[in-house]
């Protein structure tokens, strides 16, 4: 295939090879509690959660990496004591935008002024684009639930590299998101936890590591039109 | 790095590759029209989507793959007449699954008994748990927007897919959902149309293509506790 448009286009995966990875992730219940993330393996993954992508480029989004002790326990507690919360290498608290405003369309127009170099007149139409849909939002669009999709998106994409970096993840939604927001101190930020995602290497003694993945066949799950 | 307990691990990506490929990455706004994907590289996105992860495993999603051209011409009028819905070479509707109930844990855990080769009893205890969360969900959890947000990670796992496999896409939520759900026929099945994915080749005359991607620095979006 050529790609005449695109030169400095780095190598493509093959689909086998993307698949096998895919297979091979799976939700780990038991984290090997001594092995750790390297530093630049985690920094990795701090970029892959920040190219995520979302409507309108808004990043709608924060996401807290929690590495105190005393408030991963907090967090075990506000989370059904799950162990992962603890034991994995890393924890990410994946947290939405809530009451997203004109401000912060204003904040990513000028990062985008900023970033590319270019006069704010030059993107005006589009700013005003995004203004129009954070100021009066289509009927079927609430802006916290809204921001709190774009998130998922981040979490699909973070999950993704993991089993690509053959790093071992859990998301977890099993948490008490208004007892998050307080421990971390969230709501008054103006973002709200979500879900969670536990990342590291799983321990040797996860039976589910053997377990076959069950997924519904294509026609339960795919429909073509 | 040791993965004795994962003998068969295929080979990860070096992190540095994952995040070219992100990079290369972008919401094309001009397809080639005249470039397909093949199909194996298709078969293989589907795989993709198939395999994204969902909270219990409960796949509360369907994925809407439309070729057909006139159905392409009216979901392009149900979506601000955008071009890409008929100019891509792929199109998939994500659609969340709408009025979840037991039912579907049961045809889930069947689903799990069958793939595991292992008895009802063995599992449930986690049948249990699944068939609680959907018949009294925690308070915060509106099962309807829990379906949606799985289905986020999907479109997450899947640009994310594309990107590594060397595919173009433009995940699109300019959609008017009640039309797309008229339209497919969606709310009668029990999903309701979230967004869309296009997918194929940037066209050499896409000027987005060129432009620098606009994210924030990690102190905006990544806080380290």
């Amino acid at each position: 295939m050529s790609h005449a448009a695109t030169p400095s286009l780095p190598a493509a995966l093959a689909p086998d090879a993307l698949l096998d990875r895919l297979r091979w992730r799976y939700a780990v219940k038991k984290f090997d509690p001594s092995r750790k993330i390297p530093a630049a393996m985690w920094d990795a993954l701090e970029d892959v959660l920040r190219l995520s992508p979302s409507s309108y480029g808004l990043q709608p989004w924060r996401f807290v990496v929690v590495q105190d002790k005393a408030l991963r326990e907090s967090l075990r507690a506000a989370s059904w004591n799950q162990p992962q919360i603890t034991e994995a290498s890393h924890l990410v608290v994946f947290a939405g935008r809530r009451g997203m405003d004109v401000a912060d369309v204003e904040r990513f127009v000028d990062s985008i002024v900023q970033q590319r170099g270019v006069t704010r007149q030059a993107i005006d139409g589009y700013a005003k684009t995004m203004t129009g849909f954070v100021s009066a939002p289509p009927p079927h669009v609430h802006l916290d639930t809204w921001a709190s999709r774009q998130t998922y998106i981040a979490l699909g994409f973070f999950l993704e590299a993991c089993a690509l970096l053959g790093v071992d993840a859990c998301p977890m939604e099993g948490i008490d998101p208004a007892k998050y927001d307080e421990i971390l101190g969230l709501k008054a930020k103006g973002y709200g936890a979500l879900c969670v995602a536990t990342a590291g290497y799983r321990s040797a003694e996860d039976a589910y590591a053997q377990a076959k993945k069950v997924r519904y066949p294509a026609e339960h799950v795919i429909e073509r039109r």
